[in-house]
């Protein structure tokens, strides 16, 4: 994704704190309370734009969703789409998905999302994928008992390399589409980049990987 | 496949019982002492014609190769291959894969393939696919403990099933291909289908899915 430069971002930002919660650890656990409500909680990581983060949270009331995105210069339009609609039930962290296990406590979340992340083609680059086995450990800590992982993606090196990643993993994968726009998807929310890539007739593949619990617990 | 009528073709493979193998139960659990060496045992689901099963032994000395196809119009095929190239390591049987552990011990086979089998596209054919959790079952008994199944296909709603139906059954996914001729495969033996599907554009699927025995063993 391009970063243009917009100097205003990070005030912009720093006004909007209940759209762009800051220090977000400071929750931790506690996200129920944070929404006043006991509605699933739902999280993407590598948010860009927000697209998805707010679509979702406009077209299902009875969900909490949060959005993490590192770049100032990006978060900014998800902000833009929040005030716009006024949602109450999403709100973006500008954070790194890294220390993802800092804002949300053991089991939290139920659902994690990982749309049309960068695929890092270098083999030498593949622990910054957000479908490596690094990331996953941090997720399942996460993650309830039963939880899922649901990935899109329209890179087919990248797509094939998170299966196998997902499967070592001991992640049980179903719902698989290797052509979503074809198969169809109920409720599906379309990111910027699907909708182009999809109009562009390139297929869009997707999973969902669930996460069974500890067998040791 | 269409079956021509070939009413010589039950006779032509009861004259050769050493490529296609009558009786094979008596061989269960003792196909290295019929082979007369210890060479890794693979087989082939629903072999059709035989290009496969008699590609890889041709190609591959090392192993002990046994092709399953139930229908004398087809299996004929595999018949006239072998004897042509006089291939000591590869047999047929002329049976039904329901019956697959009549034929093998447990954990006698190294590998299982699969390749561009009827995807029976109705679901309720659906246990009739030889990736039914159904065959799966079937196929762990006979399968060594980190032995694999290797499945190609062009039909992408049968890999999809298929992919979701080895993880359910807790089986490992890895070297997921979805574009087998462009990612490249050192060794791959085409199938007749392969070759017909692949000129056609059409791309080919594969996975290889791993065993890693029974946790209550």
């Amino acid at each position: 994704m391009r970063h243009r430069n917009k100097p205003w971002a990070a005030e912009e930002i720093a006004a909007h704190p209940q759209y762009i919660v800051p220090q977000p650890s400071g929750n931790k656990g506690r996200w129920h309370h944070f929404f006043g409500n006991s509605n699933p909680l739902y999280v993407e990581v590598g948010s860009g734009k927000g697209r998805f983060v707010t679509g979702m949270a406009d077209e299902n009331p009875g969900i909490n969703m949060i959005g993490i995105e590192k770049f100032d210069t990006i978060i900014i339009s998800g902000l833009e789409r929040m005030i716009e609609r006024g949602l109450k039930n999403v709100i973006m962290l500008k954070e790194d998905v890294n220390e993802i296990t800092s804002f949300f406590g053991p089991k939290e979340v139920d659902r994690l999302f990982i749309n049309f992340t960068d695929p890092w083609p270098k083999n030498r680059h593949a622990k910054r994928r957000l479908t490596h086995e690094g990331f996953l450990q941090k997720y399942v800590e996460i993650l309830k008992d039963g939880g899922e992982i649901h990935m899109k993606t329209d890179n087919r090196l990248l797509f094939q390399y998170s299966l196998q990643s997902f499967s070592e993993f001991g992640l049980t994968l179903k719902n698989i589409s290797l052509d979503l726009h074809e198969d169809g998807l109920e409720g599906n929310v379309m990111t910027e980049y699907e909708e182009k890539f999809s109009s562009e007739g390139q297929p869009i593949y997707r999973v969902e990987a669930v996460w069974n619990g500890r067998e040791d617990e």
